[in-house]
């Protein structure tokens, strides 16, 4: 192709088919297999479209929420999903993860790989009300998934209440109305033997 | 659930975990496995974020291209994949697509509701510069697919050249730039043998 900068981004776009192998801890609501990253990422891009009216901080942009999930999981591809429990896996996860995105982001002419490191780097970090709203949505999917399938990640990995309320705190800093919504579904989840105290 | 708007819209995120499951007749690139529509609309909404610059139209409001993407698929929900190729199967599906659009987008508030309703018909019916450059993103993808499966559903359904290009047409219209692309990679695949004029 004698066009130099479509053919990097076609090379990424075709490099980055690999998030649909990638697999999560998490299973599909109806139970029948677990979920990979690229499904993952898109439903937060649809929960961000249908729930930004209830991040803390009016006004957010929303493409840019949109954005930071659709790319959020790609370094994934190089470092594997690390499970969020995982206390040994998640010690090099930062270095694992910055060197895919250093691989993976480069693959792209360099005006859209600096694009795409900002808006992993802002996810990761949580520095914007945007990182901020795009995290809890990333703790509230799994959530939901979990309490379809009976608890399936909880009891599988014995993860007891406190943990996954740590987990979560993230949401109550961005959106007091889902934070609500998440503690109702902890205590349920409790009652229904999903969780245990 | 007290808060009546929120319970719509979780009862809605869950209901389309179920595009996770709906196969394409497309492969992963990898050609392990079928793609799944939730997946190609993540593919796609990246493919929007990256390629916007080669809409015909300038200026064109990339966040609706991706919010069309990340939706255009959710009836085949209730209503199935219909292959692109399909003259039978195509018959009825606007039909069978309409009845599906009203079940699932009315689980969502009515505010809502209309807003997916509209970007879904904005979508079928190529209404705007930005349905026209979606449609081309849905086009392309599944072609870069099959060139990089050996032509894999070409093949399995004797689909010839002619009919990729007219399947292909909407590119022509929406980016001349990302039409000489698909002309490129069209050629090459009959050169290998993965397409027949």
């Amino acid at each position: 192709m004698e066009n130099e900068r479509l053919k990097k981004q076609i090379d990424f776009i075709v490099e980055i088919d690999k998030l649909k192998k990638i697999c999560r801890q998490t299973l599909l609501t109806d139970g029948s297999r677990n979920e990979n990253d690229a499904e993952h990422s898109w439903h937060l891009a649809v929960m961000a479209m249908l729930l930004s009216e209830y991040a803390k901080d009016n006004g957010i942009d929303v493409f840019r929420v949109v954005k930071m999930v659709l790319v959020h999981d790609l370094v994934e591809i190089d470092a594997g999903d690390t499970f969020c429990y995982d206390e040994k896996g998640n010690e090099d996860k930062a270095e694992r993860e910055k060197k895919a995105a250093d691989r993976l982001f480069n693959i792209l002419p360099s005006d859209q790989a600096s694009e795409i490191f900002g808006l992993w780097e802002e996810f990761e970090e949580r520095a914007t009300p945007e990182a901020c709203f795009a995290a809890a949505l990333d703790r509230i999917q799994p959530l939901i998934h979990n309490y379809h399938t009976n608890g399936h990640t909880w009891k599988l990995y014995n993860v007891p209440y406190d943990k996954v309320i740590g987990r979560n705190k993230p949401v109550e800093e961005a959106s007091p109305v889902l934070w609500e919504y998440i503690r109702e579904i902890l205590d349920d989840s409790i009652k229904k033997g999903y969780l245990k105290k």
